[in-house]
């Protein structure tokens, strides 16, 4: 209800603030039996971690993440997964410059108008802190999908887009690649660019791209719950995404059904893929593929006009240290949540029939 | 958690198949004390209807709608709303021909999977005849929300586009023109395409625009339940969509943050809106836009590859009335989604503080 | 959230007035693939049917179920069952003396406060007549539940009580007894109770026994949703209502452990089975048994003070053809109030581990 | 869904085993603004805390809670709420001896059976050590609901009653009570009785009654969700208890409509309160009353006959610090459930019309 959880059965809910003491978060719904894998969690961790290379935000946050109930001799145990990842290297004064201002493109003056107040330090709730809970829960989510992988990477930054067909990628590139894009001659590109829009003290959006194979059929529930429609959601729900698209997307409006339809091979798999692995909201087992596209960042080293909460006319200028472009880090972030709706609607085509 | 609800406070649950007995729906959580008119429940009915102009499908369903109960005196009395829409013209032999085979890009295929075995006559529930039921529910949530105006329209069908700011817009010239298009130009040429597309016994895709003002400073929850995340969602999850941008939307993903912040005025509203009205997932007052993309209408009169449900090879070809295009009809849907997840947050926001 | 629907995966929705045209419900998350017998549906209708027999009510309301979505050739296909029960005997005008007087512990008056006004006709939405809803849902329920035995029957009204062990009760004899008390002599009791507190123009309360046998073990969610809590919702939301216990119930709390504790055979049975079949939340493959306390009918043949919706002081009447006891046409309820809840927690159970 | 969250809009979901690193929850919902005093959170947990006196467990849990998010500058943030309480005392070694067995009335077999295994740790999950969670967030709850006044107290002990009228209670005699029932001479028979309980290594039910003052006409949700059936839900939840009643209760339904039947006064007010406050499901201001049911306590320090999980028979005893009887310490705790559910109800009636 109140927006701090995500799931229908495999169910996280999510707290904490950026300068806060900790922030954590809840599975609740996870089967019992699982065997976890803790260093596959924390190498997840290090692929969101600040400070990973030298075109992410230089903050320092080691991310380590404390689990507190749910697990018991290496397994999940059926009951509540609570952990919590404690904030160390918050610098809360860089932001006492905007205690009272509010900063052109954040949710600081929303926040303010829909609570009465806000806690001001680095965003507070609407910090993208926050998806390190996420990135936690969608790690134990991934070892429940053990056959399923979901590969997400850069396809572009700025202007600047890796064309590529979905069968000739090669995924073990994509953790080479400073930025995550696994060509290398458009990763050299990308990350020049970033690097450049870094000195002008300015930011700059992109698309990740993710590609998920091994989806077993049948998950998806009719109407409202689309597959499609959660993994939309679920990006949507991403700090700086602005759209999303699976399989033809976009580019299928302007095309004619003769040419769009996937005609069926005999053993049910299709000879195209414009579906994008879903039809009619469930999914048929062929590789599920989206585009989720990301604004720059909105803070920027630059004056900016805006207000303070009494209306005054203020110039505000980004201080401390944030990312010049978010795609990289957030790769991780997109495999996490699409992990949350698989692991989620895998459980609840348990119950779809006799 | 079966997939036939939506909203939170605001509950639509939805029920029907395209040739069962009746479609209808059931509207928890409205509250007591709205003023109905049931006229305008009708006129948007008469938007989506099928048989309304040349480029649609030739079906006659008449669609009216029968209120059941949570109606007393011309006012809601904050019991349920439950409605029903009896189906009248089904034709269902036109699909016996698809009772063991799988139409390309449709959900038979993955319904067989899901859940054992289908309602094949005309999609069931699959079909998109159950945006009745959300048209219905819609125009209850647009009484709630009396001050926000929602105006969708086609913004472009297969290739031709219609190129806008969002100011110039006379959103009176929609409904004049067959298309759903505002500008008489392109509306022309958008009827000419969908009418030559229909004689090669095609189908093409199209974008649907839709631009929401009036909403009031403060709607969104954090975090999962972004308001864009909900908008999103509800429109991915109507049939056929395959891509969802607000604000900005990919385009802003090749910006760079000096370009793409919005400043604000002393009023608070901003100078640019590439936000689209939201920030940080919550309203702020400005207009609220976005995209949708809408793939071809996967039932088209040629044959094509498929199977039957014992893997033979079969050849299946469209029967029956179907539409050439979906966007000119799917116009009232994106606008009915839109109602529901607005009214569901209207209410959502009475509760953020004491 | 607005309290007209109850389930997690098993879900009804609830719809419709007393007096309105129709009631009827939604139910989302039956699985695919049930053989359904309507008959049954039919049985349990008439069971719990105005007019059954000489000490309840003589409305005529002949309960007739239509089901609209959700069954195709015979069996459930795993998308909504909706269906309505169209109101034909309503005698609106038997409450135009109602219309602004509050009859005393009945819920017009909280219902105007609540909502503002009130459909007044026949008590609108807080009808008792909205538990056929509940019948047909549940009678779908029991279809699910194939191998568990759901039996209620009166144990009391008034002070008349049926004292009795578990074991020794002829389950067959209940629907031979108009009040549906299995022991013969208690039953005569009961029915003669019944007649003359009728004759004197008041009512009386009672109490309805359940017994379940057959449950799997492992039904039933930890902390908050533990089978014994839903069990107990799922009976005090029954109109009239006042009271719930399980196992040993309220004397229980008079006892030693040492006399409470269910030791364990090798079989994992218990020797006693004070706990009524749940421990800790959770199904141990013993009976399940409660009982449910209902008061007296508030409606009764007699003055009595109350107020207008102006507060001035009336006396208030009953009229028209009420229950002189509810327990006998509740025994149906309380079973489907129990299958709709072991419906939904035994799909639950599905989940609970890999 | 998996049973560890409660609450619609004001949620709680709950975390922690008895012998894990900590338990802790996280409230979602709570409204912005609310000014917190801590103090109280303290003060309600040390009425719930072990050795705080002779007739308790005298293990040692200081229970002190630590928040971790949602509030900043002394209030709410309509964030949220995240808290964890360390357990610094547990002695794991006291639970080998049940590593392998089911103590009786206790959840041990049915974990493992519904789990596959479970944490034999002190019960894990299921022990009444998670109440610790319901008590901060209960306390929350209470500070949103400053008017209303939750008054619970210990009714009997065994066979001892504590006859009463709700007008005559003396609520500030409560807490001088060790046993926590206002009336000095039955709390001293009660205490006396507890005492020759644990002398013999046995345990003893009771029953906690609670009357609620102050609550606002028109909290309640129609039909499934009525304030009493979520009450009850609440107080079923709690371990131990095996009954739940309001108002007139099992009592009542050995009484006559007429007698039975809560006439008006000109203000609204009614003369006798039989309703226990609730009509129709929801709140008409008059005191809401309810008690509540508590086997005694399962683990005794005497042998009893159990299985193990491989089914050979084997003898289980009691270790370590138990209570004799839980009633005294559960007074908090059904506060707080009764505060978590007023104050969900309260926020979900703001949304009950225009």
């Amino acid at each position: 209800m109140a927006g701090n959880s995500f799931g229908n059965i495999f169910k996280l809910s999510s707290f904490g603030e950026s300068h806060g003491k900790a922030l954590g978060g809840v599975i609740d719904g996870c089967p019992a039996g699982i065997e976890l894998d803790l260093e596959i969690v924390n190498k997840e961790l290090n692929r969101r971690r600040p400070g990973q290379s030298e075109i992410v935000t230089q903050r320092k946050e080691d991310d380590s993440v404390e689990f507190l109930s749910g697990i018991f001799e290496g397994k999940t145990t059926g009951t509540p997964i609570g952990f919590i990842i404690v904030n160390k290297d918050q610098k809360s004064k860089d932001y006492s410059h905007i205690q009272n201002s509010y900063r052109p493109s954040h949710a600081d003056f929303v926040y303010d108008k829909k609570y009465g107040f806000r806690d001001y330090r680095g965003g507070g709730r609407s910090s993208a802190r926050e998806t390190v809970v996420r990135v936690v829960a969608g790690s134990i989510a991934k070892m429940l999908l053990k056959d399923v992988k979901i590969n997400a990477f850069v396809s572009s930054v700025g202007e600047i887009r890796y064309e590529y067909e979905n069968t000739e990628i090669n995924f073990d590139n994509i953790e080479n690649s400073l930025v995550r894009c696994p060509d290398n001659k458009k990763s050299d590109q990308m990350v020049e660019l970033i690097k450049s829009v870094k000195k002008n003290g300015d930011t700059v959006g992109g698309v990740i791209s993710c590609i998920i194979s091994g989806v077993p059929i049948g998950l998806g529930e009719p109407v409202f719950d689309k597959l499609h429609a959660e993994l939309g959601k679920a990006m949507l729900s991403i700090n700086a995404v602005k759209g999303f698209e699976f399989g033809s997307g976009f580019k299928g409006s302007t095309m004619r059904g003769s040419d769009h339809n996937d005609s069926f091979n005999a053993d049910g798999t299709t000879k195209t893929n414009r579906s994008g692995g879903i039809q009619g909201g469930i999914s048929n087992g062929m590789d599920i593929y989206f585009n989720v596209a990301f604004k720059p960042v909105s803070t920027i080293m630059r004056d900016q006009d805006s207000i303070d909460s009494d209306g005054n006319e203020v110039k505000v200028k980004g201080k401390g240290r944030h990312d010049p472009c978010v795609v990289p880090r957030a790769v991780p972030i997109v495999e996490a949540m699409s992990a949350l709706v698989l692991a989620d609607y895998l459980l609840l085509n348990r119950v779809s029939k006799i």
